[in-house]
């Protein structure tokens, strides 16, 4: 039986994505977006409320990161998320986070994360509150790949679950793409 | 140790995101989508390339369903996105999935699938290729909750792995969003 749940900001699987960037005195900052993805090829999008000191900071530096979050730093991603920089200036060294400045564009990048998405700002749309991103480089741990390439078994990313409010880890591989559908071809 | 892995669209998690619309004719159609997500509170947003017969299908009707892919129609999923129906008019037909017509919007809700939101088109940009929707409703399956809420463990949504092109099912909960990190504050 189908029910109704209303007009509600439910979708599966929503990412959990830090975002990094340096605020006017390049200090580096951090915060966790979970309205966002990808925009097109090599290009992210992120909505984000205009009154986020990331908005002033990325506005300043037109770069910002987006790091993927995973299980192992679940406390250190939520906490960034919970605490604005407004309040607790030093909130990075509080979650013992590393920021270490991209060679690539105006924006910190969190050591710790294992994925890393370098991203020169192309809008930010005040009405909307879109921020868009070309991707200049993506910088993997190579502790999360396996023949070179991005492994999510070992990467272990997480997702928000907008019902629950609760952190779910990417688990088994269910199936192939572009692929699996063809027996019905 | 980091390693650059260059300019590349390369995201943990990406959606899969089940795209419902008429044509001109009436006949329901079905895509797959993974570069789209949450825009704002109620709203969506793909990213779809004009040559998709989903846009043209959305700017007609002004409205679309995004359901959720989940493990359980795996390989339905993956073949109606692998089939246009400019090819093969009867996919979803030959997926054996169900259009029924949403009560709320003029696009189908696809039956088999556990999750779905009725949207309202609010704009597709032809430059940028982005279709923004207004959530109006979100249908569940009464199988995939619990206490009346969606369990995420029930639905079983799937993501797409950009790198390795399979498809992962969410798997365990690892964290309390809000509140692990105040262990840090």
């Amino acid at each position: 039986m189908k029910i109704d749940l209303g007009r509600k900001t439910i979708l599966y699987p929503m990412p959990v994505l830090m975002v990094g960037t340096y605020d006017k005195k390049d200090k580096p900052d951090l915060m966790a977006a979970a309205w966002g993805g990808i925009f097109n090829d090599n290009m992210v999008c992120l909505c984000l409320d205009r009154n986020h000191k990331t908005v002033a900071n990325l506005k300043e530096h037109k770069a910002f990161t987006v790091g993927v979050a995973d299980a192992k730093h679940v406390t250190e991603c939520d906490y960034v998320g919970i605490v604005s920089a407004n309040d607790e200036p030093d909130k990075l060294d509080k979650a013992n986070l590393t920021a270490v400045k991209s060679t690539r564009v105006d924006a910190p990048v969190i050591d710790e994360l294992p994925l890393t998405l370098e991203c020169q700002l192309v809008s930010y749309d005040d009405n909307t509150e879109q921020a868009v991103g070309n991707i200049i480089n993506v910088i993997a741990d190579d502790s999360i790949l396996t023949g070179g390439k991005v492994d999510p078994a070992k990467l272990k990313a997480i997702t928000y679950d907008p019902v629950n409010h609760t952190y779910i880890q990417l688990g088994e591989v269910v199936g192939k793409a572009f692929s699996d559908g063809k027996k019905l071809q």
